[in-house]
């Protein structure tokens, strides 16, 4: 007995097959993932497509072939690179965010040893909390 | 005199239009740029995508329909999906490494006022450099 039709080979009228090589990756209870797919590139570009690379890349080539057409129906203009901008805009934030808590870093190390090293700094911040070190102490 | 024809005419042995919708985005001098789309989405696909969207957005329609091909050459598995997956993982980077950063400036916060009001502290630090406050010396 045949398998079920796949929904590529659904999308083609044609029987199911052992040998389909999209069966794998186009179950025939969801023919939108196909639809999806299908539009932009076309049966045979898909078919294509899965033959020219290694059998267990064809599930991560799907994958990569839904999520293109799937950004291009909610952004038919930028498609998937709006979201690339996107990311690319974070990474500026997070970049500038990171260099400026760095350097608050840094100097917050630099005050911090002044304090520890030359303690008389601390009667700059409140002359009743003087700490000289002894030695300039006349005991 | 009708226009010389553009890559996407020529792709098509037609001669050049005035009305070429792909004429402005696809000149003649750079038939690659033409090839590269046509090859995944076809002549009148990227006809219909281009006349779905404003004359105005027409340009980074093309922009992005190149660059998603272009990226599905360098990587036929994952497509423009690597570089959003790159993305996505610098990203995480930053993030933890910006929470390193400010747990280790809030620590050195809370150091730094513990110095300046307590300063007494400064021993732990260095003997050697003691600020005992004045009033707990033996003058």
């Amino acid at each position: 007995m045949a398998p079920s039709a796949c929904a590529a080979c659904r999308s083609q009228r044609k029987k199911g097959s052992d040998e389909c090589l999209l069966a794998p990756h186009f179950p025939s209870d969801d023919l939108q993932k196909f639809a999806i797919v299908q539009k932009v590139y076309g049966f045979s570009h898909i078919v294509k497509m899965l033959k020219d690379v290694k059998a267990e890349e064809r599930a991560d080539v799907v994958k990569s072939l839904v999520y293109e057409p799937t950004a291009r129906v909610k952004d038919p203009v930028y498609g998937c690179t709006r979201e690339i901008h996107q990311l690319q805009k974070r990474i500026a934030d997070l970049e500038s965010l990171l260099v400026y808590t760095q350097t608050e870093l840094l100097d917050m190390r630099f005050d911090h040893e002044k304090l520890v090293y030359f303690p008389t700094i601390c009667e700059e911040v409140d002359p009743m909390l003087s700490c000289d070190p002894l030695w300039e102490l006349q005991i």
